[in-house]
């Protein structure tokens, strides 16, 4: 691939207390070292070099980017003044690659998910170059084959096989079907033929940029103009006045959907997209007793919970089935079968005022 | 009464982690913006002045007393070198006390107890200096009407009346109990005879060293020889030297279980030894959902909670029965009904090197 785009434009709510507004879960590390955001960093390097990476996030935490990618040049750092979703992210990255080289390639990636190892992620992305290289329309999408029926990402239904490149399994794509009910998940996940949509693209910028005027010429002609004047001194004052008016749509729905040249490749990476503390849990090792704890944890009849201590300490006693969070300033306990409804106590903190400085 | 003698040498555990080895329950609020021992010296002072006022502690805890309480004399906050219980702390007070003016009255109290309204306080110190003025040589002991059939008290059985003073109920004792099983409190509750034993004393300096003298001779010869230093240089090094091989008892089993004079007096202020979490919440008012917070607490579908913010922010969702304490450092969550189990956790948390910062 010849451009990395790294879309760090999440809020990370499902992870309240432990990410926060000004920290939100792209930015925390989960169980190793680094941040999710240096994580991806590290596996996008291989595959396009910091020069040719760009990293959409929100304009409140461009400058914690950058000081996490201090190789990444500041200037393809770019902060949203304004969050319009993923389609406006997509396609202001396609313009300013497209404005340096417009027959590149891209590799659009989520800073918050989990890939390993990284070694099959280059692997795919061979395999999606392959696929652009034969058909340079094509919109390539990677697909997350599913274990279980997940309510909670969008399926993409897949057609004829197209057979292997740089060994992956890769087909056409009959359908893109938004996040289903759970009758429905279940019915995908029998068939066999589905796999989750993890968000995870590759395209060259004129193929994208063909399908953007073509399919959302309003955010074609926004994003182009902001383009035109990147490298200038009214680049940010562009960004500020054009960006916030773009459609708001996700690329999914309004590109995807809808293209013309699609093709999908099943990577053999393990995916985690981290995506609740349960889902967490699930990637860690249980105790005897089945409690999952990042951090230090001391129990005593304690059963089943998952715990995430930050850098201090969770006492657990005589308990069960639960999702226990410290940080410096918040505990979270939460039943682990209600994780995500922990966005309602994130309003409830954000309606009040003494509070809000919590969320 | 001449002197106030508050024993506040406490280590706190059952309120771990709001408790801390630093830092334990005396020296905390629990819901007032005062310490608990700064609660009760504004009582003690009511009955005896700063300057004739005695603090004992731990060693560790000197400089924070002194630090709560200014206008007691520094000299006058006395750090144990090691903990002996009861009988050593009250024994150096009375010989201490009996240095400066031996027929003096002293009232002892535990610096961990809250006591309300303090007019009545001052009401049953006045009943016990009236039992004292009639029979010098007599101990009395203030009873706290049982409520329930408490396993974590010792028991005083009453005798016969001796009328009132200051308007509250007097009684000669017959017996002192330990802590009783359960069956055995229920009988004490249902018979109306019996107290519990708050650790709350009043006497003359002489009495009780006549009492120490005969039935704890080793001690009282220890705290004799300490006190005798009392003002000089070598104060510090003789109670170094002394003080950490006392005999060890509470007063209560080694002195006032076989005194020969003995007076129980009934307060009638509202009393709470402020033992747990469970019986913190008792004192405080439930929101409609039976949940007590101290400090911060957001909910949804949280039921019959018990709940210590620090100066955080506790949230809980679709969780019951729980205490759930949140400090800078530490979390503890545990079962309602298991409170009295966290010395537990806190002995796995002693136990390990790398945590024991958070005991």
């Amino acid at each position: 691939m010849d451009f990395a785009v790294i879309l760090a434009g999440g809020s990370g709510t499902r992870f309240w207390p432990k990410s926060r507004a000004a920290r939100p879960k792209q930015f925390l590390a989960f169980g190793g070292a680094a941040s999710l955001l240096e994580e991806t960093f590290a596996r996008t390097r291989r595959v396009a070099p910091p020069e040719r990476t760009y990293v959409i996030t929100a304009a409140a935490h461009v400058a914690l980017a950058r000081s996490l990618l201090p190789e990444v040049p500041a200037a393809q750092v770019i902060g949203e003044p304004a969050a319009r979703d993923t389609a406006a992210a997509v396609g202001l990255a396609t313009a300013l690659v497209a404005a340096r080289q417009p027959a590149a390639t891209l590799l659009v990636c989520p800073a918050d998910h989990r890939i390993a190892p990284s070694d099959r992620f280059v692997v795919a992305a061979q395999a999606a170059a392959a696929l652009i290289a034969e058909v340079p329309r094509r919109l390539v999408i990677f697909g997350i084959p599913p274990t279980e029926p997940a309510t909670g990402y969008g399926y993409i239904e897949r057609g004829a096989p197209l057979g292997a490149r740089a060994g992956l399994a890769c087909f056409e794509v009959t359908r893109f079907h938004e996040k289903p009910e759970r009758a429905r998940a279940e019915e995908y996940l029998a068939s066999g033929r589905f796999s989750w949509n993890a968000g995870l693209f590759a395209f060259r910028a004129d193929a994208m940029r063909a399908e953007l005027e073509r399919q959302m010429p309003e955010l074609a002609r926004g994003v182009a103009a902001i383009a035109a004047t990147a490298g200038s001194a009214s680049f940010e004052a562009t960004l500020a006045q054009l960006f916030p008016a773009l459609p708001k749509q996700p690329i999914d729905r309004g590109v995807m959907e809808g293209a013309l040249h699609r093709a999908l490749v099943l990577p053999d990476y393990a995916w985690d997209d981290v995506g609740s503390f349960p889902a967490l849990a699930r990637a860690h090792a249980a105790d005897a007793q089945g409690n999952v704890a990042l951090g230090a944890l001391v129990a005593h009849d304690a059963r089943n919970c998952i715990v995430d201590a930050g850098g201090g300490l969770v006492a657990l006693l005589g308990v069960e089935d639960l999702v226990v969070v410290h940080s410096d300033d918040v505990t979270l306990v939460c039943r682990k079968e209600r994780a995500e409804e922990v966005k309602l106590l994130l309003e409830q903190v954000k309606r009040r005022r003494e509070l809000d400085r919590h969320a």
